[in-house]
């Protein structure tokens, strides 16, 4: 790949398209041309980026053509559609959507936790043509969230067990999302029932409310589609076939960052001095834990931020109590194999688009 | 007491006590007389009941005179200086405040779960004068909506562990609580940044956000007082001081009903025919668990009902991955001991006046 390649956004008019032409502009992203690809129905119109005008194309067969590297976040169907023949003609591919998050052939990559596997294909590839692209996939955006803040526990101590509750934003449904919550807002602040309130993307009322996760439900568990995705997409992450994970998904009203109730079972014991010094030092992670003011992370906090902030941190004090020898608390420096933590990570950025970018960072 | 009693309802004026009337009206509670106290501030003014306007007297010194039946929704202070008086007066009290939850000589009751203790104790005491009255507290609100929805399970197989994660509504923090949301959220959609937001109650902002409880943090443990009330509450509920519970507690964005997130360790394993059959039966519990349309409980659904709502129930899957012979989802009509459950419960109601008024049933 040349070192100022040309880039493709593709799906540049969405939520989290938008972000990445933020984050590549904030990053100073070493580009010699930027392509922007959208819906048919957004052709035509054009998107500012570093002062300058680009127009958005229409995304067909051949799209890919001159194109060194392309940053997708289409949703699946167009992934699917139009990712196969830009990694066959050399063009890496960096995607946002699941489609190919379970393909082997595919690098589902956290930078922060196993980005070494992109170093490694890329240097392993050659610069020989005709050559393949490298095709990278950003993992599901609560699963992110949660590496990264606990990657530093398992480089540390090892993990062995995951119980998490999410507090997801609208975000990570897209733009039309983020605009119904904010619709169904006002109307409720206008005096429309709950049951009157305009559903386009989701059956239940979001203003005021929240709902489990409306991924679709699995028959044979029970678990829904997200919550199958954190537990897959964290053991191949990790390359722990054998880490048990317990999500539960939920959907509250907030606008673009999500917040995660985790507890987690390390291999080995370890102290809270321990713990927080491992957390200090992870990457991408921000310690917010001031308990005389009672100020932990919040999705507001995180909103527009690269961290994931994490706070709350403290012994899990059933574990306490289960091996407590009268003790109703951990003593100062005692060791404990299960500790709390609760997190909020931005979805748009974190979550998806900045992710999305540091792979790209990796591959040029 | 008079199976006609006269009662008094203190803090009549707050949002527990506005619901503790539209629930005696609702409920056709029999009383001979309505008696409304609340702070000097609201004295003069006058409260419709049932058609007639009661006003509303100053809570004083001898308030308490000619009153069987008290239920108090005023706050611990209030509740502490006001409540002792009373019951050696012979007046019984239902308390709504956390102030003699822990009192030995004070009934911590949740009806559908122990409300045996208030029967038993009401014909014990006989009726010779002068006799004291009795003191019953309404648990926790977060406590009270798990336990309703445990405690089936608990009857059923044993409960050893919980591990939970709390969705918790404005109400929770009182009628001041509710209102700091619809104003932050209208300040919000008038484009004050959430920096700017008017904050009386709570020091994080409220609208689009979400923020670990306010309650105050235990330096010794890391964890709250909601989640030490919880702990302690349900252990003295159950009369089980060995049950391991991992609270974490979160206040959202919503208005009035709570959900929860909860993985419970069971005693003895059971199959989901079991698990649902004792849950369908439980008092107060309604199912709402229908996986094809993505249909659970949520907040808006719980608002104004009388009933806990219970759905996503599962075989946690952590567990079931942990036993698995090669399986990785329970066979049908196999046995598990871990499950996962999301519910919902009004906190106004269940959580405290709908509670409050089926303990004054019990007694009167």
């Amino acid at each position: 790949m040349p070192t100022q390649p040309t880039i493709a956004v593709v799906g540049a008019t969405g939520a989290v398209g938008r972000e990445m032409l933020a984050i590549l502009e904030q990053r100073r992203f070493p580009l010699a041309n930027l392509r922007l690809f959208a819906s048919p129905r957004s052709a035509g119109k054009s998107i500012i980026f570093g002062g300058e005008p680009y127009p958005i194309e229409p995304l067909a067969e051949g799209w890919h053509r001159g194109i060194d590297l392309a940053l997708l976040s289409a949703g699946s169907g167009p992934s699917k559609q139009f990712a196969p023949a830009a990694v066959a003609a050399g063009v890496d591919v960096v995607d946002n959507s699941s489609a190919f998050r379970a393909d082997p052939a595919c690098h589902l990559v956290v930078p922060e936790v196993n980005g070494d596997t992109v170093i490694q294909a890329r240097s392993k590839r050659g610069d020989s043509a005709p050559r393949r692209g490298l095709l990278c996939a950003v993992p599901n955006c609560s699963a992110i969230i949660m590496l990264v803040a606990l990657n530093p526990l398992r480089q540390a101590f090892g993990v062995a067990h995951i119980s998490v509750s999410t507090y997801q934003a609208a975000s990570g449904a897209g733009a039309a999302a983020m605009d119904e919550l904010m619709l169904q807002t006002h109307q409720t602040l206008q005096g429309v029932a709950a049951g009157e309130l305009t559903r386009s993307v989701f059956p239940e009322p979001y203003a005021f409310n929240l709902f489990s996760h409306n991924a679709g439900i699995d028959a044979a568990s029970g678990y829904n589609g997200e919550e199958l995705k954190m537990i897959s997409e964290s053991r191949r992450i990790w390359g722990d076939p054998a880490l048990l994970l317990s999500p539960t998904c939920v959907r509250v009203p907030t606008m673009r960052a999500h917040a995660e109730s985790i507890t987690v079972t390390l291999k080995r014991p370890a102290t809270e001095a321990e713990v927080r010094a491992a957390l200090a030092g992870g990457a991408s992670v921000r310690l917010v834990d001031d308990r005389a003011n009672n100020a932990f992370p919040t999705p507001l906090k995180a909103s527009g931020g690269d961290e994931v902030l994490v706070g709350r941190i403290r012994p899990d004090l059933s574990r306490v109590h289960e091996l407590a020898d009268g003790r109703s608390t951990l003593d100062p420096g005692a060791a404990c194999d299960r500790w709390s933590l609760f997190v909020a990570g931005d979805q748009l950025r974190t979550g998806a688009a900045l992710t999305a970018v540091k792979i790209a960072e990796m591959l040029v």
